[in-house]
């Protein structure tokens, strides 16, 4: 004896999102039978929007629902300043910071040779034509501190050697509030390694 | 600067789910980005869905696209068996054990003077009525072993004690496979109290 049709597609669909297993998809389909009906069309309608409406901004791989997104069409940030990330939910995350007002660059992976992913494959030779054809002046890599992350940063700084662009990685260290005890000794050999000299002079 | 507006509402949705945040409503939001065209299609239309053709079955109260729901459609099962349960959640569970063959009934939640929830707002008397009507023999009360639980069992018990119905409440005590060291001490006090003999005779 199942759920009503409709019950039971809902807990299958719920199942299919990240983290959620059978039980919780159970409890997160019945709760919606509470919600109201303005609620259900506005998830509803949502959901249907991310094929139709969502899309990639055409230069940046941001998301947008237009051909640029939100912070391309923004004309008073500064152009000659380039973040690079690795999804759009990052973006976000330098958004929520503020302090940023350059543009954003989101490759669409880290290059991993173990995995058959070239450059090529997650589109950076068309972020470098982007770079040059805009007159990036700074590029800062803000890509995962992982081997592919090192890997994909060391590759795009190369090939920007050449040109007169300053590239520049976000630091890796021991993040602030961090318990001593539970930072894994990668992170504890950099933060060792990049130790800056305090100055008591000003 | 935010999501376009569809991720934005989507995220918002998600929010609304009991147990869900800001930060796990954003990442299945974004995941959703991933599914197929016809996993979103079911998702979206299971919640419209939700509104439009999920109500309550007639006779028992468990959810229904029918007027019945599936279980009371069953005719194969045992009509002389009830048991009484607080949500069609509850009669899941009883479901995916297989081994109980009668029909539920599913009350509107648990009396609880306190919070001024008397007998007729869950409409116990409704349920006595259908009880002497289908001429059920046996009532098995499935409901939380709380004050509010234990109330409603009672009141159910004493109202059908005049009958000729056997009136039976499902048994509370330490689980199986529970660590004895986090057993609380109500459910140990019963646990105790219920007791039964060992019998070696067989």
């Amino acid at each position: 004896m199942k759920y009503p049709t409709t019950i039971q597609n809902l807990i299958e669909c719920f199942q299919k999102l990240p983290g959620i297993g059978e039980k919780t998809a159970e409890r997160l389909a019945l709760s919606t039978l509470n919600f109201e009906q303005e609620t259900i069309d506005v998830f509803s309608e949502s959901l249907k929007n991310t094929k139709t409406k969502i899309k990639k901004c055409s230069r940046c791989n941001n998301l947008a629902e237009d051909d640029l997104c939100e912070i391309c069409k923004d004309d008073s940030r500064d152009a000659k300043l380039l973040c690079v990330v690795e999804s759009p939910k990052n973006i976000m995350l330098f958004e929520k910071l503020g302090t940023f007002h350059g543009y954003y660059h989101v490759i669409d992976g880290l290059i991993s040779p173990l995995d058959g992913i070239n450059p090529e494959d997650i589109h950076i030779p068309e972020m470098i034509n982007r770079i040059r054809e805009e007159n990036i002046e700074e590029v800062i890599l803000a890509l995962k501190p992982s081997v592919e992350g090192e890997t994909t940063s060391l590759y795009i700084s190369k090939i920007l050697d050449k040109s007169n662009i300053l590239v520049s990685k976000i630091a890796h260290g021991v993040p602030l509030g961090a318990d001593m005890d539970y930072v894994d000794s990668l992170t504890l050999e950099l933060a060792l390694e990049n130790r800056k000299k305090i100055s008591n002079d000003d």
